[in-house]
Order: C-alpha cells, then sequence, then structure tokens
C-alpha cells in the first residue's frame, strides 16, 4: 500500500515517565494525524517503561526492555505492522548509539538536539546516515516556525541583500539556582559533563542559536570567538558565552547564550540586518517578525496573513491572529521529516536540498560549534575555525 | 473497563473537505492521546464524506450520509465501539437540530458557538441538556488559555476586589471587502441571516467577547445598549458593534465589536479593572497577562512561570517562555469536557459548578446576548435587560 | 519693530507654588526661545506670588495682586514693555473671567482646558473672542504631538477614507484613593463640582478624548449617550464614564474614560478605523503610530523618520529615534499660538482655518460635551445631541 | 550676590546655522529657566555667526569671530556680566584646543562627546581640568535619563547583586547609504578620520554604549576584543563593531554597534543581568524600564512613579505616564552640571563623587575605548586591556 493511504508508525527510545521532551515528541508528531505511536523503549526501568506504554494507550507486546532489543524485534515484524521511524528523546550522550542501531536495522531517525556527545561521533554518524540512506532529521524545532520559514525564503531567496550583521541571543535563568543540588533530573544532567559532552549552556541552547542563525540567514559560521562563565560554585560547564562570529558571506555577528540571566525564560531572538533589508524574530512571540526596510516604516509581519509567503502560509493551521506557538513548529519539523519518510517509504527518496529540516549536516555543524566555542574559551577566547 | 483505561471515541457532524472548524475541533481533541475520532457525518455531500473520513483514515461503514443515520446507527453498536461524544461543527442554523437529535440518543455533546440560531432553541437546548442528563460544552476556546483561567481565578477567589470597569475589543477586518459575491463560502454564511441568525459580528464574534467577559470577572451582564453599523451596501447583518453594558456587581463596561476594522486580524483583548488590581489579556499574546496593582509596576505575568497558580500551570504542556496558542486553549476546553464525559461514564458526574467549561446555560445567555443586542439597535440604541 | 525681531512677551494668571500646570506652560512657551515670561499674577497669596516671581527672576513691579490689577497696569505699559499675551492656568472655574478680562483688555490668550465652567460661560466667550478679534488657543496639548498632526493629515487629506469606528479611551487611577481627604489639591478641586464643574473625568481627561476623536479623524461628534460611575463614598462627581458617539460622516465609536482604572497612569489612546485605512497612537508611546491597512503588514510610523510628512517633521525637534515627550507636544500647541499672534502683531492676522491649534469653537464643543454627557447620564444613559 | 539669585550666564562655541546639536545644546540648557546664553562664537564663518546671533536675539557685541577672541573678550568682562560657563559643541577634532582655552581662561566647561580627538589629548585635558578647578561636564546625554539613574541606583546600592552579563547595542542606519557622496555635513564628517578621530560608529554611538554601560552598572570595562566592518566602497572608518567585554567585577559582555543596521534608528538599548536582578533599557521608549527578579513576574518601571526613589522622580518634570524624551534627558545633564557650577561659584564646590553627571575622566575612558577597540580591530580581534 501507497504510504500516503495509512498512518505512518512511530517508535520512540527515551521519554518514560519524568522526562519532559518524550511527550513533546509524541505530541507533535502526531499533531496532524499522520503517526500513531506503536512501539517504544523508553526507560531503563521496566516499570517506568511498562507505565508509560499503558499511559499511552499502548500494546504491551511492543514496550520494549531496551532499545536493542527493539531495534531487533521491529526490525523483525511484519511490513505492515513494524515501525516506519524511530524519535530519540534520550539524554545527549546516548543518540548516537540508539540512532546508530536503528539506522543500521534500516530505520529512519528523528533525534533530538545536540545531535551527539562529540564531534567526532556526528561525523560517524553522517557516514551512517549516507550509507544507510535512511532519513535523518534533527528535531532543531525552531525552525519549524513559519515566519522564521518566510525569513529563511527572504534572505536565499535575495530580497534582503547581502548579510552584514547578526544578533542572536538565547537566554534563560533556569541555571541561575542550584537545582542539581537538590535532584532535579534537568538540571542535573545539565550540569554533568558525561552527560552533557563539553559544552553547558554552548550545547543546551547555543546549539539552536547557531541553528537557527544559519537556517535563516543560509550563511555559515567560518569562525568563532567564545568567552563563557561559570558563575555558580561547584558547577563546571559553562553557564554563559558571548561569542562573537564571522560568515561566509563577509557579515558578522554575535551570539549570547546564558542560562544564568535573571528573569529571562526562553528568549531566543535573532536579528539579521542585510544591505537590503532586515528581520527581527523573538520565539517568545513567534507569530510576528519585524521587517525593515531602508527609509520604510518598520513592518510587523503577521504568521499566515494574506501578504506571506505560501512557504508559511502551508504550514500554519489556524488563521493570522490565532496564535500558534512552540508545538505547532516543532510539527512542522516533524512534518517535514514525515514527508520525507513517506517519498522514501514510496521508492522516490527526496534529494537532501528538498529538506526543509535540519538533518545530520547540521547536527555535524553544531557539534562542531560545541566543541570549537569551548576550545577557543578555553584558549582565552581566541578565534577558532568551525571546521 | 473504567473508561480512563482507553482513549474516548468522538463523532463528528459537519467538518468536511472546505470547513475550517471541523480540523480545529478533531485535532484539538485528539492533541493530549485521550480521544480517537472514530465516526462521522461530515457533509450532506455523500462524496465530500467519504473524501473526509479517508483522509482521516477512518472505517468508512461510520461515515455516514446525514446526522440522523448516524446516530441511529451509533446507538446501536455495542458498548465498547460506539461513540462516546459527539461533535457540532456544522453552521449554527444546525447546531440545535443534531444536538437535539444526539443528546436523544443518548450521547455527549461539544457544539462550537454560538450554540444555537435563536434564543429559543437555546431555552430548548437547557431543558433537553438538564432532562438526559448528558454533558454538554459550548467550544468558546478562549476560556482554555491558561492566563484566562489564571485571570478568572483571581477575580472569583476576591483578588482583585469588585470590577468597576471591563472593556473588551474583538476586532477583525475579515468582512471589510464583499467575499460574500465571490463566493467565499465563510463570508457567504456570515453574512446571510438565514444561516447565521439574527447577528453578524454580534453572533461570529460578539459571543466570544462577553463570553469571556463573564467566564473571566465572574460578573453578570444584566443590561446592555447597542449601536450597531452595516457599513457595505447589499449587506444587512450587522458589521461592527458598540455596546455599553452594566454588570451585575455594579461595574459597567464597553464591548466593542467589528468585522470591518481594518488591519485587525483577531484582536480579541479584555481589560478588567477592579478596586484590588486589573488584568489586562489579548488573545493574540495569550501567553502573557499584564497584572496591576495601585502603587506598583506594572508586572507582565507569564503563562506556566513560577508563581502562577496550579489552575494556570496544570493545562499548560510546555513550560514559561515556551508559547502555545489557539489550539493549545481550544484543545483545554476539550478536555475539561473529556474529564467530565469520563466522569459521567464511569458514574460519578460532575456537578455544574465543577466544569471549566462554558456550558448550555453559558450558550444560551450567549444567545439572549445576540438577541437583545439586536432589538437594542434596532430601538436605535436603548437599554435592555440581558434576561 | 517687526514682532519676529524680538521674544514675544508673556504673562500668566495662575501657577504660582504647589500649582504644576503653570510650570508647565512656562517650560513649554519658552522651550523654542521665543517667549519671555515678564509678568503675573500667580496667586490669590500675594506672598505666593511674590516667592514664584523670585523663583523666576521676575522684575518684582509686575508681579501682580490679582489679574484684574495685572489686566489694567500692562494694558497701560508702553507698546515695547506690554505683554503680548496672557497664559491662564487657574482652576477652571476662574477661565472665563479671567480670559473676559484680558481679552477686553486687548490681550491674546492661551488658555488650559477645559475652557469654562459651563457652556453658557463657552459661549460668551466665543462672542467675545469674535468681537475682540484677539488670537485664542485651548491648550488641549495632545493635538501638539507631531504624530497626531500626522495622522489628522491622513484623515482630512483622504488617505484614509471615511471613518467607520473610532475608539478613544483616556484612563489613569489617579483618583482610586481619596486623596481629597487628605487634602491633597490636585485631588480636593477635580472632586469638588464648586471648582471642577458639573463634570469629574469628563471634564478633567474626557473634554482631551473627544478633542483628539475630532482633530485626529476631522468628524463632529453629533450625538452621544453616557453611562457613568461614582465608585468612591463621599464623591459627587463622576469617577468613570462608558460612553457611545455617533459622528457626521456616519461612523461610531467609543468613548472611555477613567480615574479610577487600577494601575493605569496616563493612558490616552485612540484607534481609528477608516474604509482605507487605520490608525492607533498611545500618548504614553508618543513617538511611534500604527498605520494599517488591508491586506498589509502593520506599520510602525516613527516621528520625524524620512517618511513622515512635512507637517509632522517641521513641528520636530530631534531625529527619529530620540524620543519627545509631552512637553515638546505642550510647545507645539504654543508655537502655533505664538505664530498666530505675531501674525496679528504684524497686521496680517491668521484666518482661523489656519490655526493648528485649538480654539474657542474647540473649547465650546468640550463644554457641550462635558454638558450633554452629564445630562444624558443622569437620564440613565440616553442618547442626546452634542449641539 | 550668590549665584542662586540670578540665571547662570552661558557662552557658545560651535552651533551655527546648519549645525544640529548646537541648537539641542541651547535648548536643554535653558530648559529649567536656570541659564541664558549671552555670548557666542557659532562658526568660523562671520556671517553665520552674526546671523546665528540674531536668531538667538543675541548682542551682536557677544557674537564673536573665533573662540580665542571670545574667551579673551569674556574674561575681560565684570563679574556680572561675564559669561559663567561655555558650551563646546564644534567638531570632535576642535574639542581639546577650545575647552583648553577656557578651562585657562578660568571657564567652566560643558563638552559634547566624544571628549576630543585622541586619548593623549583626553590625559591632557584631564590634567587641565585637575590643575584649574574648574567644573568640566561631558554631555553623555542619556545618562540623564531618570530611569538610567534609577538602575544605576539599583547596581551601586547593591540590590542587585554582582553583575554577570552585561548586553549593549546602539544601532542606526543612518550611514546605509553614501550621503557623504552629496555632500550631507553629518556624513561628511563623521566619515572622515581627519575630523572624526581614529573610530568611525565606535567614536559617535560606541562611545555612548559603554559609559551607559560603565554608569548604570558601575563596572569598569577592563578587556575588549573587537571586530569592525566597512561595508560601503570608499569608506575607511568602521561602520560597525561587534565588541566583547570583560568587566571588573567579573561579569562579561556584549558591545553591538552599527550604523548600517537597515531600519534602526537610534536604538540604544542595555540588558545587565546580575544576581540578585537585571533591568533591560531602551533609549527609544526611555520612559520604562524592566525589572527583573528570579522567579518573580516581569515589572514595567514607570518614569516618576510613586514606587521610584528620589533619584529619578526628583530629575522628572511631568508625571509619570506623561512622557519625556531625549530632551529633557539632556537638560538634567546640563542641570547637575549648572548645580555644580553653582555650588563652585559660591565658594562650595562639589567633590568629583559628587557629580552626576560624566565628567574628564570618563571622556578619557571613551577614547581609550575607541583608541583600544580600533587596535584590538586592526590586530584582528584580539582581546586588549581598555587601560
Amino acid at each position: 500500500m501507497e504510504s500516503w493511504k495509512r498512518k505512518l508508525r512511530m517508535g520512540m527510545v527515551g521519554g518514560g515517565q519524568g522526562a519532559f521532551m518524550g511527550g513533546v515528541h509524541r505530541l507533535v508528531a502526531a499533531l496532524d494525524n499522520e503517526v500513531e505511536l506503536v512501539a517504544g523503549a523508553f526507560s531503563r526501568d521496566p516499570e517506568n517503561t511498562r507505565k508509560t506504554g499503558e499511559e499511552l494507550y499502548l500494546d504491551p507486546s511492543r514496550c520494549y526492555g531496551d532499545y536493542e532489543e527493539m531495534a531487533r524485534a521491529e526490525a523483525r515484524l511484519p511490513d505492515g505492522e513494524r515501525i516506519d521511524f524511530v524519535s530519540i528523546v534520550t539524554p545527549n550522550s546516548m543518540h548516537f548509539p540508539v540512532a546508530k542501531t536503528f539506522l543500521q536495522a534500516g530505520f529512519h531517525v528523528a533525534c533530538d538536539k545536540p545531535m551527539t556527545y562529540s564531534a567526532d561521533e556526528a561525523r560517524e554518524l553522517v557516514e551512517l546516515v549516507e550509507t544507510t540512506g535512511r532519513v535523518f532529521a534533527l528535531t532543531h524545532n525552531y525552525t519549524g516556525n513559519p515566519l522564521v520559514r518566510e525569513a529563511r525564503r527572504m534572505f536565499t531567496a535575495g530580497e534582503m541583500g547581502s548579510v552584514r550583521k547578526v544578533m542572536v541571543e538565547y537566554l534563560q535563568d533556569f541555571l541561575m539556582y542550584p537545582h542539581e543540588k537538590e535532584g532535579m533530573k534537568q538540571a542535573v544532567w545539565r550540569t554533568d559533563p558525561a552527560q552533557s559532552g563539553a559544552g553547558g549552556a554552548l550545547g543546551d541552547i547555543g546549539s539552536h542559536a547557531v541553528n537557527l542563525l544559519e537556517y535563516i540567514t543560509g550563511e555559515k559560521i567560518v569562525e568563532l570567538c567564545a568567552d563563557t562563565s561559570t558563575f555558580l560554585p561547584d558547577r563546571v560547564l559553562d553557564e554563559d558565552a558571548n561569542i562573537l562570529v564571522r560568515l561566509s558571506g563577509g557579515g558578522k555577528g554575535t551570539v549570547a547564550i546564558s542560562q544564568v540571566a535573571t528573569g529571562e525564560e526562553n528568549a531566543l531572538r535573532i536579528k539579521a540586518y542585510a544591505s537590503d533589508g532586515a528581520i527581527v524574530w523573538d520565539q517568545e512571540h513567534p507569530n510576528h517578525m519585524g521587517v525593515y526596510r531602508y527609509g520604510r516604516p518598520k513592518e510587523t509581519w503577521s504568521r499566515n496573513a494574506s501578504y506571506v509567503s505560501d512557504i508559511s502560509s502551508s504550514i500554519s493551521r489556524v488563521p493570522s491572529g490565532h496564535p500558534e506557538g512552540y508545538l505547532e513548529a516543532f510539527a512542522n519539523v516533524y512534518d517535514g521529516f514525515i514527508e520525507a519518510v513517506r517519498r522514501h517509504l514510496d521508492g522516490s527518496p527526496m534529494a537532501r536540498d528538498e529538506y526543509v529540516f535540519p538533518d545530520v549536516h547540521d547536527g555535524l555543524r553544531g557539534m562542531l560549534f560545541i566543541e570549537r566555542a569551548v576550545e577557543s574559551a578555553k584558549a582565552g577566547a581566541t578565534w577558532v575555525p568551525l571546521e
């Protein structure tokens, strides 16, 4: 049967009770009624996996003890039952082994960010994706915002001219307080290099920031100079970073990251100034985008208004003036992935440049960014090339 | 089996291809993975119903020719298969007959607004709901916004003192252009009294505005004075209204409604000033709410921040700083309804005052508002009691 | 000597120590270095007048015991010394006798609002101004905002089409607390009908609101329906009003006024929707104005930007991006008045339609508004014609 | 006569017809009626000086041919006539010689920024001010904003804890277009190193940005790393800079400067995050300031509201809700200077730490910033110490 005539079957690794991102991936993958979750290895704790499966109304026989068992068992199921893809929502350090296992077992993969624990793993993953020919999406969810796509269109279609200055900031105050000392899970792994990798805030939110910069402007960061700080006692990973970047097209910019920015919640903001125009976007107010032209009143573009292109209106679910948010944007990343998986299943796989979602190559750039920024910071904030 | 151990089964009347609200109801009812759509009478056109069902991956045998057939057939199905409730998303004029049919067939009902075609129908529906004892939800979706619930809590818990002035506006420019002359469906029925009822903008958006006013403040509108306008040629229904209202607790207010307010998209905004505090909320920016106290800096409350009550954080899906929107709020209305349906199915039905969602009585108030406002306007904008 | 070769000489009645508006008028009249204050009768208390004069570096011989003495004495001074005009900044109830005295003595007059104590006085003042042929400015200061002038230009030049809906609100919380019981001067006279006239908030801020509505749109209010409230015990004047208005061109609107709107400071805001465009302006953020067109992104116009007309850029003192405020706008009203006075002094008086500032006729409309609104409210909020 | 019993007498160098800043200084120095302009050397062109004097209603005998003549002649005038201070509003390159001349002639000096042409001149000026004992104010006008003073109070009083991250941006698009090729004066000197000094945007607006950072937080920049760009052909000075800074107290930050940021007007914005709080302020919206505390709703402080300290309410002219702007803030800098001059004239000169205005030492830091930033940029954006 042609894949478009049925829902896709999704499996999940990670996302048991107590985790946050698993629930988000389940909700957004299913948002447009094109996917049903049918299997999972939600936790190393079998009891957690059992309960999670029950809450999700799953068949207990497809709630697996671990991800390897799941990959093997699913691979053995007949065509009309077997999962079509797996979503990986484990802690960072497990992304690579899980992705590798499922790719090698022939499954498509949607993976949370940052992609791997190290750039070396990321390079190996690039190879694996190319060898296996499976679809791999990295869920940088902010790229799914319709106005982010509209901005990207403006820049890549040449409407904005050449990029001169880009300012990205991603500010939170989540780590202002030593929650990890009280055992709060989200804080524990984020402040533990063994689980997070080399970067603290750099990995957790910095990777989003640079991905957004490159996604919107179409520019590549070629060099960076990163100055990081750790303010709270007993912490070893960076909590805060100020970074200068130089772009492939000659523009320059700043990337400011913090998880100790008092009062900020999830302030991912980008301002991109180019020779023929500028855009300003703030993910906390994602339904509007400032569009500036020299000598003209500032314009506020509204998601899905009559004047936006099909690129962004086609991924809007409700009319302009009816706000969409984090989940809808996230779902748009999945929708792109789902379409690519269907195309693969039906024998006409997409070329990489048809992907609207970040993929394994973007994931590698994210890992390079983290490692290079840490390297720069350790050397006293010197300039280092990204690649 | 206890209803909490399975997804509820939903049926739908209306919402075929070309309609808008049907898709919204389907999406939001299923958002939290507690509901599955299993049956529908989506259109009077059987071909439309068939295609809609196919797109939704439904069993063709449960895609019915009309709502009466559907009610009969579903009622005959065994317990483990039969729908638990029906969602009504037809044009306004069909709400009443459909609701009546399903209530009498023993089903719970979620119905789009305005509730009926006339206040008389609304009164009959109140009786039907009371007689049948079924759960009836009127999907005034804006009541599902977490910060709307938080505001309601502030007012009803007495934190704001006595209400003095409430200003509600609901402004759109959707009808600035005579789209109905070009056959645009949304405009055609909204400008046709036979389909819309006595009110134009009054019914379409005014009913939301007054519901929000009463929902948040806990006050009832006791009297109103409505001045309406129709600007475009060949239109008969009101496009715009300016209304004075007097509230049960002695406060007063304005309700301004327009579908010809150039440049406005879906600007539903409320400012409620009371003796001990005030709130300001704008549905186009629903994740933040202004909270004012005399002699203090204005505060901006953020949905699901640490300082909001459980009433609003319990219905937030993602952390503060991660925007939610129209669909999530709508889903919260459904979630309240779903909980009430489960409680009914499991033999411990909720009392009406446990409902967090607007019900048949609110729907009657909405219909009274429309009829009284039209009556006031026809008399030259005189004062009329709401009840 | 041609008047343009010297500063104009200003006298002042009212504005002694402890008063607020006197200082504002002195500052703004002199802002552009075209006026010098040379004489005053600042208070009924001679000691206050003496001290005020001393603080202002005035010649003690021109600090008069009362306004009648001042008018007589100044009229007797020779041409090169005598004041050119007087500014009246007394409590409302004194505006009329002082204005009458100075007009009859041959002086031009700038007068604070509301113009008189009653509409009858206002009618008499219209006659006096016409008989004496002197320049009379009513200092509705908000009309001096460059973007208000720009908006007025848009409407009166026909760029916006026909006005459909205007919403004006003027909200403060100044009278939330019974300051008058503790003797606070500003609150005492505002809550005392003997000093304020028939209107409380209606007179104090309502007159600004309706003036702004008429000034920007070029429409006249023909009918109104006003519902007023008084919440605090022992108060007799209105603290709050909700008003429906009908305009000369067929549009309609709301005017919401309050001095008990918790948390609001000086929130004078106007939204004017017309068939070809709309403007949104907020005096608390006066350097920007929303300009909306159907089917286009919302624009934010910036005071004195390259795209605004000479009408507003010519009265801006600093470039766009450099905020101006209340005082600069107020000074623009004076500048218009000063120019009219110079034209009169030099023998080529302006026609009334050359005035950019509100004059005695606008003042009469303001007084009619107050009286009619009070009349409407007393009758239970019925419709009354303005004239 | 005690100086408080008369207006101070002001002289001006620069500020002839065609110049912009001269008019601003004249207006703001006189805003509070404590200063009168009595003398000037407005231009090298005597005809310009004559006309400027005439427009300003000055005595022609005190409109001098050049600043040296002016200093000599004024010094010879008797006590009751001679100017008390001079304001210097020439192009940057003339600031030093003029200041030196007037200081040596015994006059107090208010000087526009940046203070000198080079850091060497700045060092010499520090000595001159110390030797002569005169009052010297550097008119970094943004320091006169009441909420900037309030923020400074919060930081220096210890209410915010230790500074962790400061982000300052000063963005304009003034130089997006090669206005200098069409002879526009403001663009010509700004793009000419002979007139501007080593820095382009760094000197013109960067000096404001770093002054604001240090003024508000009380921190000193100890090291910086500056990456500059010049995009337009035939330009040699920087148009844009991205700078990392390290602060004396261990915090870090970014300073982003541009005069080619499409669509930006005069966007000087600061966000300062410290261990116990944060402030966010934008000079284009100067009447409000964000104040954030961990775990609390964001607050918006309003200039001159009841809850701000006397430090900021004492320099507000109008109540909260009545916007003040650029000129009022600038006048506050002058008012501080005027008070210091009066104290000096009356024999009780202020200690430097009583100054609320930037002085010669701040001016030196500004010049060091410019030179060090240029030096860093030339070396490829390496770290350099500020001092």
